[in-house]
């Protein structure tokens, strides 16, 4: 059984379109806070540390994302993080939305550990990598598959 | 030979973030907005007619971006929109940002034409429906398929 | 004494420009985020209720802000706001933004109760105004004017 | 008679908050943008330059904004900055913004030349400097002060 990162977050009206629903460029914010937390907290692994002191980060390499209904302002929203695959210096996550029993986005991340001045891709130190491997969702998991 | 879509667009420091490079939310609202004038001025089919007249808008059904290499402060980005398939209510694009010769990102993503307060998907008018098939990608493109 | 409400935000990567520093246009953003909380929470008049049952709102009138020093990542903001004056239908907030003692910004803002369509001014209901006279500036309070 | 610097933007959909008005803190943007063209285009001293190859920037230090009429979807907005005074190492700016003959925001910003890590200011160099005064409100000019 993985373990899943959950955080929570309420629908303010910075989020909401004249529509009266979340723009999805906010959405990709959200997406980057949670991603952001996970890695802060649940990896011991802050962009703060990589940044200031090494010089690396995380940019983004490829991004899927399905959007199943639209939310509203004050919607109290469940974004939950796991790991679909760890590589050598890339992280595939699997991120999920809900409110309450709705999903409403399920999207498919896969981000690098890489020199941002030199752009070359950097094997995670073992400490996160071992952290990363706690959310590697179980092969017979039942969740359903973005892709 | 299908017609393309283009916009340019110059990175502005509001796009970047602390490693300097274009942060990937600030990319889909770029990319929204590239898709706001595809409608308005491509396909005659604004956003704000569709919104304050009918009550109808374009919700996001799915995205998928793929990230190829970062933009910095003050780079050019042409960003060119295509057609990949016109649904009955559907329209799936296909958006590719350059800066020169370099692909920046690619994204395939599909919206829907939807009564916003209902949800409900609800088929082009037969103008703008007549408008997108211009954009659609001739079957012998050679652009690299995203998927 | 007058009450204060508060709330705490952590800085994020979406945040901070290419300097590492928070970039002003989003503090204005955490500024509404603690406006609607204020409204919501303090007051029991959120700006949901407000713009779905009745179409009212509560735009910007006048903002002043002054900036004191920078905050960078992950550093904890404390946002605090209090009354300066009540109106008939319009609300000026003193709101002030520490990091521990370090006054990062401090800000005078003043909102009106309005018909978003119409434009026109409109009286606070009783409830949410007997609220806001709680948390209206002592006269002997020796609390900085930002003017 | 001084020099007016001029951008023109039309209001797009992610500027526009569920009353179908521009959210303000997207005001912030655009001033943000304004004045990055402004150091740009009229001082050829670019931020780019700046942070890059010396490592200032002009962070914000006071921005008093009063909104005068609401922005609607595809307005187009004509933002004009002047100078209001050029100190060592500070200036401050007037920039107002309309759609055709109406008013929308006037804005007083006072924004500092400084070293970005010490935060220390740093006096203007001679040809920016000699720019900005081109852009200097005359003493006799009839323009409305905010403060």
């Amino acid at each position: 059984m993985n373990d899943v990162f959950t955080i929570r977050r309420q629908v303010e009206f910075n989020h909401c379109d004249p529509a009266g629903i979340v723009f999805y460029p906010r959405y990709f914010e959200m997406i980057s806070s949670a991603t952001e937390r996970f890695f802060s907290d649940a990896l011991d692994f802050s962009w703060a540390t990589m940044g200031l002191v090494d010089g690396f980060g995380t940019p983004m390499g490829n991004i899927e994302t399905r959007f199943y209904a639209p939310s509203r302002l004050e919607d109290w929203l469940t974004i939950s993080i796991t790991a679909k695959r760890v590589g050598t210096s890339s992280l595939t996550l699997q991120i999920e939305c809900h409110c309450e029993d709705e999903r409403r986005f399920a999207c498919k991340a896969t981000l690098v550990h890489a020199n941002i001045q030199t752009g070359t891709s950097h094997p995670w130190p073992d400490a996160p990598r071992a952290a990363m491997t706690r959310y590697l969702l179980s092969v017979n998991s039942n969740q359903e598959d973005l892709s």
